[in-house]
C-alpha cells in the first residue's frame, strides 16, 4: 500500500469532495491518509489531526510560517519525514510551494521547482512546464525546466529521447519576448536536451512536442485557457443542439462520443500536476477539484511514487543541470 | 464606396485566397483595391502595381526599409496619403506594424500601438488588447492599452462604460507576475477607466470583461491557443462521432447546430484585428487566412471606417492618455 498524505482542507470544495475523492482512490490499492481537524468524518481512512487551515487567499509564505500545524504543512511534513510517499493538495498553490520548500526542500542544483502538467494531446501526452510555480522566471530557469521536463517525460511517460520545445509566438528563433529569445539561445546550446525550437500555442493539443517549456505565468494562462475553452465550446455546442428537435435527437445519439472525447481532453482526467525539483513527491490539484479530480490526483501521486520520480530526477538532474549551469557561465 | 487597400501578397495563401476574399467582400458595397505585382489577376478589382514583396519570415524593420515598393508598404502608404480609408494585410505582422509606424505614424500621446482582437464571448464581444504587437511591454503601456480598448469598445462595439480587466493568473490583485502586479496598481488608480480587477484566462470566453488587457506575448499565446483548442475539440469530437454508426447518424443530425456554434466562435468570423493607436486604420489578418477570413477582415476594416475609429481615438485618447501619464509621474 502506497501512503499518500492528503490535505483534507485544501480546495474550494474541501473537505467533502476531498474526503470523497480520497475514499474513491482508495479502492485502487492506494492508502490515502487525510490531514484535517479532529472530528472530520474520514470514513475508513486514517485521519492525522491538525489544528490549523490555510485559506485559498492567504499570503503563501506568511501562512506557511504562521501555521505549522495546518493540514497542508503537516501533510507536506509527513512526506519529508518518510511517513507518506507523496502529498496531494487542492489548496493554495503558492502555500503548497512554500510548504514544500520548507518541509521537502529542493533537489541539489535546482534553482526553482516547477509545476509539470501532463496535457492530453492528439499524439499522446505532453508535459507543460512550468504551469504556475514561477510567475517570473529567468532564461536559466527555463533551461532547468527543460531538463526536468525531459527527465520526467522519459522516466514517467516512457518517451525515449523526448523532444523539448519552447512556447513562443512564432516558430522562428527571433520571434518572442526577451525571455524566450534568451531562453531559446540557452536551449539551443544545451547538452542533454533534444531541443526542437519554438512552438506556438495553437499546436499545443496537436502534440507540439513531448515537453513544452515556458514561464509559470504563461503556463498558467495556457492551462486555464485550455480548460475554459474546452468547457465553453462543449457548452455552446449543447446550447445549439437543444435549440432544435433535430438537434436534440442527434445530441442523444452522439452523447457517448461526446463523453469519450471529453474524458480524453478533460483536465480532471489527470486531476493534478507534479511539483518537480523537490526532495519529495508533491501533487497539486485544482482549487475547484471535484471528488473525481481528487481521486485522479491521488492516483497520479501514486503513479509518481511507482515510477520513483524523485529519485530519478535526483539521479539524473544534478549532473545535467550543473553541467549546463557550468557551460552557461563563461559565454553569458 | 469605402476604398480598402489590400496587400494582395500578404499571407500564406496569397495571392489566390486574398484576391478571392477581396472579390467576395466587394459585394457588400466596399471597394477593395489590390496592391500587388503587374500581371496579377485582380478580376474586376483595381490593381495598384507594386514591384516588391515582403516574406513572412523577413525581419520587419529591415524589410520595410529596404522594400518601399512592396505590396504591404505601398498599401499602408495609400492610407497615409488618403487614397484608401484603411489597409488590410495577412502578411508579416511585425512588418505591418513597422510599415504603419512609418507610413501612418502614431496618434499623439500613444507610446505603443497595440492589436485589438474582438473575441466572441458568451455575453457578447470582448476586446483583447494587446494580442501581439508588443511582445515585451511595460506597465504604463498596459495602461494605454486599457484606454485604447475602452474607447474602442465604447465607440465601435457600442458598450457604454466598458469594464476593463487585467489578464492574470488569479483574481486577487497580488496574483501575477511583476508586470501585472505593477499594471494592476496603475489601472486601479487610473481615471477614465472602469477597472474591474484581474481576470483569469479560463473566463475569457465567458465574457470576463468588455476589455481584457495584457502584454502582446501573452495576448498572442492566448489568441492562438483559443483557435487551436476550438479546432482540436471539434476535430476530436468528429473523430469520436464517426467511430460508431449511432454517432454518424447523430452527427448528421447535429450538423447545423455544430456549424452555428462554430461560426459563432470561429476566429475567421472576425477575420482580422485592428491595429490601434495609429493615424490611419489598419487591420491585420491571420497568416493562414482563407478567402472567407480575408473577406471578413476587409469588412471589419470597412466597419472601422464607418465607426470612424481613428478619429474617435484621436479625439478621446490624448486627454485620457496624457492625463494618466501626468497622474502617474509624481507617485511612481
Amino acid at each position: 500500500m502506497t501512503r499518500i498524505a492528503v490535505d483534507a482542507m485544501g480546495g474550494d470544495r474541501a473537505p467533502e469532495e476531498v474526503v470523497a475523492g480520497a475514499l474513491e482512490a482508495r479502492a485502487d490499492g492506494i492508502e490515502p491518509v487525510l490531514f484535517g481537524p479532529a472530528g472530520l468524518d474520514a470514513g475508513e481512512l486514517e485521519l492525522v489531526e491538525t489544528s490549523q487551515v490555510i485559506a485559498m487567499d492567504e499570503k503563501p509564505a506568511d501562512a506557511v510560517k504562521s501555521k505549522p500545524d495546518s493540514s497542508l504543512v503537516a501533510a507536506c511534513r509527513a512526506v519529508g519525514a518518510g511517513e507518506a510517499a507523496a502529498v496531494v493538495s487542492a489548496g493554495n498553490t503558492g502555500a503548497m510551494l512554500a510548504a514544500c520548500f520548507l518541509e521537502l526542500r529542493r533537489l541539489a542544483g535546482v534553482a526553482r521547482p516547477a509545476i509539470a502538467v501532463v496535457i492530453p494531446s492528439k499524439n499522446g501526452p505532453s508535459v507543460l512546464i512550468d504551469s504556475g510555480a514561477n510567475a517570473d522566471a529567468r532564461p536559466e530557469h527555463l533551461l532547468q525546466f527543460a531538463h526536468m521536463g525531459s527527465v520526467f517525460a522519459e522516466e514517467v511517460l516512457g518517451v525515449s529521447d523526448p523532444e523539448v520545445r519552447l512556447l513562443s509566438i512564432g516558430e522562428e528563433p527571433e520571434k518572442g519576448n526577451q525571455l524566450t529569445l534568451d531562453a531559446h539561445a540557452l536551449l539551443a546550446d544545451a547538452d542533454g536536451i533534444r531541443f526542437g525550437g519554438n512552438t506556438e500555442s495553437r499546436d499545443l493539443l496537436l502534440g507540439a512536442a513531448d515537453v513544452i517549456v515556458c514561464d509559470g505565468f504563461t503556463g498558467n494562462v495556457v492551462l486555464k485557457l485550455l480548460e475554459g475553452t474546452i468547457t465553453t465550446v462543449l457548452d455552446a455546442l449543447r446550447t445549439e443542439i437543444v435549440a432544435s428537435r433535430r438537434g436534440r435527437i442527434g445530441g442523444l445519439l452522439i452523447r457517448p462520443a461526446a463523453r469519450a472525447m471529453r474524458s480524453r481532453l478533460d483536465p480532471d482526467t489527470y486531476g493534478g500536476a507534479y511539483l518537480l525539483g523537490l526532495r519529495g513527491l508533491a501533487v497539486t490539484a485544482h482549487g475547484n477539484s471535484s471528488r473525481r479530480a481528487i481521486a485522479n490526483a491521488i492516483r497520479l501521486a501514486a503513479r509518481g511514487v511507482e515510477h520513483d520520480v524523485v529519485n530519478r530526477l535526483a539521479q539524473r538532474l544534478p549532473e545535467r543541470v550543473l553541467a549546463s549551469a557550468r557551460s552557461e557561465s563563461p559565454g553569458k
